[in-house]
């Protein structure tokens, strides 16, 4: 077992909150690295001997970002859709259907190369883990493969079949809520680590409160563990679904009442409230109010949703940089979000920050700080980091 | 000389005006290039033999962006006071005179640096033409020498002795502006196309109508062509003056008139209007309605005013999109604005835009439309394409 050491560290920031800002900051700071995993890390006047050495030349080195809400496995885009909508020209592409007709005519093949491309794009732009979710199969047999798919690339499966509900059942959706309670959750389960829905009474194509709690319930018996998409396109009862359930994560929180707000607050060891600003950006929506939850106790995480119809952008820095400007987040709690925050969503312990015995998730900025992902908004500044060992 | 055919171009946004929404997009297209410049363009069917053969597989190329607005010449950064605006509490670093302190204290190498990898970073983001001001020197030998390192990069070097007026003139601001006008001017004007001044009566650093004036004309005198900063921080005269003075350029433009919108569309074939939404997105100001000034028959450009104040981004896709979701600006409106516009505001027909004798400025996107510069925002899909020829 060989070990590395990362030096020229000009400020590390451990996120290990054992600071007043959370943030746990050293400089000129190293890091020693064996198996993969951090096994010490200090000011760079104490460091260790190792079998490998990498200077990062007076660079900031962050936890790798998490990105805990991704919608990978899909064929096709849509920009066309995109541009009539910030243009303001009508169109009926036929939204998520258009990508679900996409990707149940890919190979197996086609999928996997665009997954790789797409995990590849991110770890370009510093992030060292993704949660995958499937939900543009909608079918027994596309929602399964794209859990197997996504499984390669994470641990993070999270089976939505209960994405929308199809066409075929858009006059019949107990039945469709029975195929995703029933055969097409016993196909997917043994791919996927979660299960995840969304619940919108603004849409009628997603579920309300009595299905997503079906789908949800029907998800924990079968061994998964809960995530919501609630609170989107305007006030709705999944921030409530998600807290009484004990679901790890809600996610978007656009619309927030003051219940919500204060129910999260109560949850703040178990559900997460997170956001994704991305969408805001891409849809032309207003932004929920970070600076305002943290204040309330809430916990939050930043992530990207990257998907082809409300956000195609695999841009965790993007993200940090809309949460400081438009959210009220400062460049270190928008920091934090992205990495601590959104491994408490995950219910990971083992990333998200950089102490002793955690996972040696780098990633490198060509800044000398962190806060640099905001000031530097737009510039391709973050990467993982390769390190031997 | 030789020549390379560039195949496999899924879109070749030529911004040629040929069609009605000004892009003049050619689908399957091929590109020739020899000695520097576009020999041939057309369909991918009719290409010509060539000695060289580049295959962007599918993708899509534009012409090079052009930053007609930057401050690269500097030194440090202003990280810490960035911080402190995104999070509410007070800083006093210096501003603009902290970035004065700091270039003055370097060296040429080191500058000639540091203004290298900027150059280089807006390369990689697709950006072939840059327009680089002096202004962090405010010394007669401090702004020779900006303009002098900045020539190294780029012949669109601009003037700024009127960036602010210099803490030692605070008291005697008469004195700062004869020292601009005159020996200033002279040591400057042959690094120099262009003078610009920063008119704004909202800033007590900043210049009046009056010696805006006097310093516009006095560099007209010395030979060099007109831009100004105005219109920034509220409604002021700085429209008005450089429609009166015939500038090629006013920037920013964040707070209009009506009549300031009327001079600006008389004027729409000399003058145009440069938006900087980077800044806009870096100090939370408001953003100004491009879609209707184009509704108006105002040029528009887009820049980045790439500097470590109000805007250290030198993202021109970051712009694009920002464009896109904040002023109202289609896709294809955004990028024309980027290209064609900002070519228009430096005065320059042989870049902008891919037409036979034009410069062979390409920009590659990883992408196979221009619409993904604002759809995948964030993610740096785009990089000047470099072609043996
Ligand atoms: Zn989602
Ligand atoms: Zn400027």
């Amino acid at each position: 077992m060989s070990s590395t050491v990362v030096t020229g560290i000009a400020e590390l920031v451990t996120c290990d909150g054992t600071t007043t800002d959370g943030l746990g900051i050293i400089h000129d700071a190293a890091v020693v690295i064996e198996d993969g995993h951090v096994a010490w890390l200090g000011p760079a006047s104490g460091t260790p001997m190792t079998d490998h050495h990498l200077d990062v030349g007076g660079r900031a080195v962050l936890p790798g970002f998490v990105d805990s809400h991704s919608h990978l496995v899909f064929a096709g885009d849509r920009g066309d859709e995109f541009a009539a909508r910030m243009s303001g020209t009508s169109y009926d592409g036929g939204g998520i259907a258009a990508s679900v007709t996409a990707t149940r005519a890919a190979t197996d093949d086609e999928l996997r190369a665009l997954v790789a491309l797409r995990v590849a794009e991110m770890r370009a732009q510093g992030t060292t883990t993704v949660e995958i979710k499937s939900g543009y199969g909608l079918t027994i047999e596309d929602e399964a493969r794209a859990l197997r798919i996504a499984r390669e690339f994470t641990t993070e499966t999270t089976f939505l079949g209960a994405h929308v509900v199809p066409r075929e059942y858009a006059e019949d959706r107990a039945t469709y809520v029975e195929l995703v309670t029933g055969p097409m959750l016993e196909a997917a389960a043994p791919h996927a680590r979660w299960i995840d829905v969304f619940c919108e009474p603004h849409s009628p194509h997603a579920f309300t409160l009595d299905e997503a709690r079906a789908v949800l319930v029907a998800g924990r018996a079968a061994g998964l563990e809960l995530r919501v998409h609630g609170n989107q396109l305007g006030h709705g009862p999944g921030v409530l679904l998600a807290v009484d359930l004990g679901a790890a994560s809600v996610d978007h929180c656009t619309y927030l009442s003051a219940s919500d707000v204060n129910a999260l607050a109560d949850a703040a060891d178990t559900t997460v409230a997170t956001l994704l600003p991305g969408v805001e950006f891409s849809t032309r929506s207003p932004y929920p109010d970070a600076a305002a939850l943290l204040q309330a106790g809430v916990s939050i995480a930043l992530a990207t949703d990257c998907n082809p119809g409300t956000c195609y952008s695999s841009s965790m820095p993007f993200v940090i940089a809309l949460a400081v400007r438009e959210m009220g987040l400062t460049p270190g709690e928008a920091v934090l979000a992205a990495t601590t925050g959104s491994a408490k969503a995950l219910r990971r312990g083992d990333i998200g920050r950089i102490v002793v015995g955690a996972r040696a998730d780098l990633t490198l900025l060509d800044a000398p700080s962190h806060v640099h992902l905001s000031y530097r908004a737009g510039v391709p500044i973050a990467k993982a980091l390769d390190v031997q060992a």
